[in-house]
């Protein structure tokens, strides 16, 4: 667990002012712990652009506690849970799947246990706000060097995340958008890797054919937005190495009323389309 | 006041950049002092929003200085105030209700004082950024062990919060939308005595019928958003202690269209409408 | 540099969750130093707004590092650099006008240096989150008191901020809408002075003619928004010294459809229009 100055980072669907109130409790129970709000506006209840988040974010964090809360299944029976990683960070937040990917990314899970001990919670834990009344207070204790095993027993396996994995067939890659970001930009659930497989090894330059379910699109693959001019759509690999579809100074959702969840299918520009052609067309 | 690193929240409905205009201000007076902006999203002028989030986010907060600015009227001659409370917190703002339901849930009003000496301003006071000039210095100096006394004459009476209180009659219970939370929500400005007091002791399941300016709306009452199927409305008892109107996993405001300081009328399902009929149905 | 606790600022058009993986960076590289978010919501490529935030903001902050990232040119040619002013703050980002106004408003530049050097940045860059790999670990080196110069070779001529200048002409003043206020206030890029050169000495009280692409208003000058009745528009002198035209508990941008970088034309209502009514009308 941390030094001196404990590390304690936020992240929720919560808006400003619910997720101020955890960092408020984190203050109460662990005054001298830095607390950082990674954010207090994912869209509400979009556990995977959460998870995304979270497993982009953390690894540039500080080692430390770090919560995080989408959660739409709060007042069900789901278990609140906390994460040991290989890197020595505690995970904590619903057992949904949010938690899992981050935790890859930060060295796998070393040990997971429910938090179930009403000592590490508030004194009155209401039906709605879990993040006050349970991740808050287990984090700040946490913080302050109580081992994770006695916030209650062992979790066992965790729930993994639901999300389409990517899909790579007849020349083309089809792949869900997991998330838009602040400039519009949809971040697409593949990878480089998976684009080659579906397209073969791509130059910079290369003309892409984006199909998606409102029409269809003419994309660049770029290295940087600034390589096409204002306006002008591209793919690119954003910097927590996932494709992403972008317009420069502009809004890839927008133009295409794309939304998280939504899938888009990509080719290259002047071959043919459909399943049959894949043996030809590559 | 306070121990070693003193500790100051602060929520406006000035936006981000102000805010932390605000907390910079803090931060050079008082550079010892752990910031926490609670809100920098208020509604724009909505005092009454306000003044809830700070009565249900401040108890879970450490003792320390807690700045509320709602203040639509700056630069007129309504009073900036710090107001000590029972907890030993000291609350800045403007005299205008917004810190009042806040001080009562922390203890009570031990003592109010203006904040008129120029030693604990800005040196220059702007007409518009009392936030910047007055309240910030105000609260940082404070932090740093200033009694109250010394920034100003004693306040007497504060200025009651504006609010049309819960309406019990004829079976049926009236309240006022106080604000829209993060999820669409609607809070209520009554409790569930009130919901007792009007519509009998309820259980959990009951289906309810709720009236507003727009239509009609069925609701059940509920321990939890979880209870209900996705998409369905239920009325519930926040974290805060208050009703609430809410759609699971969907938005209350956007399905009815009623926005703060509307108000909404509460009843038993099947149960017939009007005042005369109060005795019979109930 | 700074005393015991460092202090950093970031200011940025990424959103809540790009900015705080900035800040967990510089925590990171920097555990003593306090973080403060200045704004995670500067409109998007928007760099005049960007600059006119930070020429405001700065001055009130603590002396120490001070972040801003507004940066279309992210992943071209475009240099990053880091400014030390007179008041002793440095200011890193791009090379591309968005700190020139911040360092003349904090005594000017001492000395530029470019962020060249590997070792002050993250082992791995990427193409379009400089403000993680580049800007922040500058930043956060900063504040651990290594020396600008050490960074990278002096920089030379700064970009200038490239807003047209206020024109004064045939008594009316002509000038930008720099930006939108969280009120909805547009913020002009014209001070006082040149509001006087252009329609005489004004009283407050005076009525105003302002003629916008959209349309003619009139607004009375006043030194406060209480000054006029709510949904009365207003000129006033904002808290920074600029002039701002603002509905009064209402949104200016609203009413007249104007954003940033349009102009509007303000006259004394009554007098004629034209160029070649200057010298008699006045």
């Amino acid at each position: 667990m941390p030094d001196d100055r404990p590390f304690v980072s936020l992240a929720t669907d919560f808006g400003a002012a619910y997720t101020a109130i955890c960092a408020g409790v984190v203050h109460r129970i662990a005054p001298q712990a830095t607390v950082l709000v990674l954010s207090d506006e994912v869209t509400p209840y979009a556990i995977a652009e959460g998870a995304m988040l979270l497993r982009q974010a953390l690894p540039y964090l500080p080692v430390g506690v770090h919560v995080g809360i989408v959660d739409p299944g709060v007042g069900t029976p789901r278990r609140p849970v906390a994460v040991e990683t290989g890197r020595g960070d505690v995970l904590v937040g619903p057992d949904n799947g949010l938690l899992v990917p981050a935790a890859e990314a930060l060295g796998g899970v070393v040990r997971a246990h429910c938090l179930e001990e009403p000592e590490f919670r508030l004194p009155e834990v209401s039906t709605s706000f879990h993040g006050r009344d349970i991740f808050s207070p287990a984090a700040a204790h946490l913080a302050r060097g109580v081992d994770i095993a006695r916030l209650g027993p062992p979790a066992g396996d965790l729930l993994p995340l639901d999300v389409p994995a990517p899909v790579v067939r007849g020349g083309a890659l089809t792949a869900a958008a997991l998330y838009v970001d602040r400039f519009g930009s949809l971040i697409l659930h593949a990878r480089p890797d998976d684009l080659a497989a579906a397209l073969g090894p791509l130059e910079y330059g290369t003309a892409l054919r984006v199909t998606h379910p409102g029409g269809t699109l003419r994309a660049t693959f770029e290295e940087t937005y600034g390589s096409v001019t204002p306006g002008e759509p591209l793919l690119w690999v954003d910097s927590s190495g996932q494709l992403g579809l972008a317009v420069n100074q502009g809004s890839a959702a927008e133009r295409t009323e794309l939304r998280a969840g939504d899938t888009v299918t990509l080719r290259v520009d002047g071959k043919p389309d459909g399943d049959g052609a894949a043996g030809l067309a590559d």
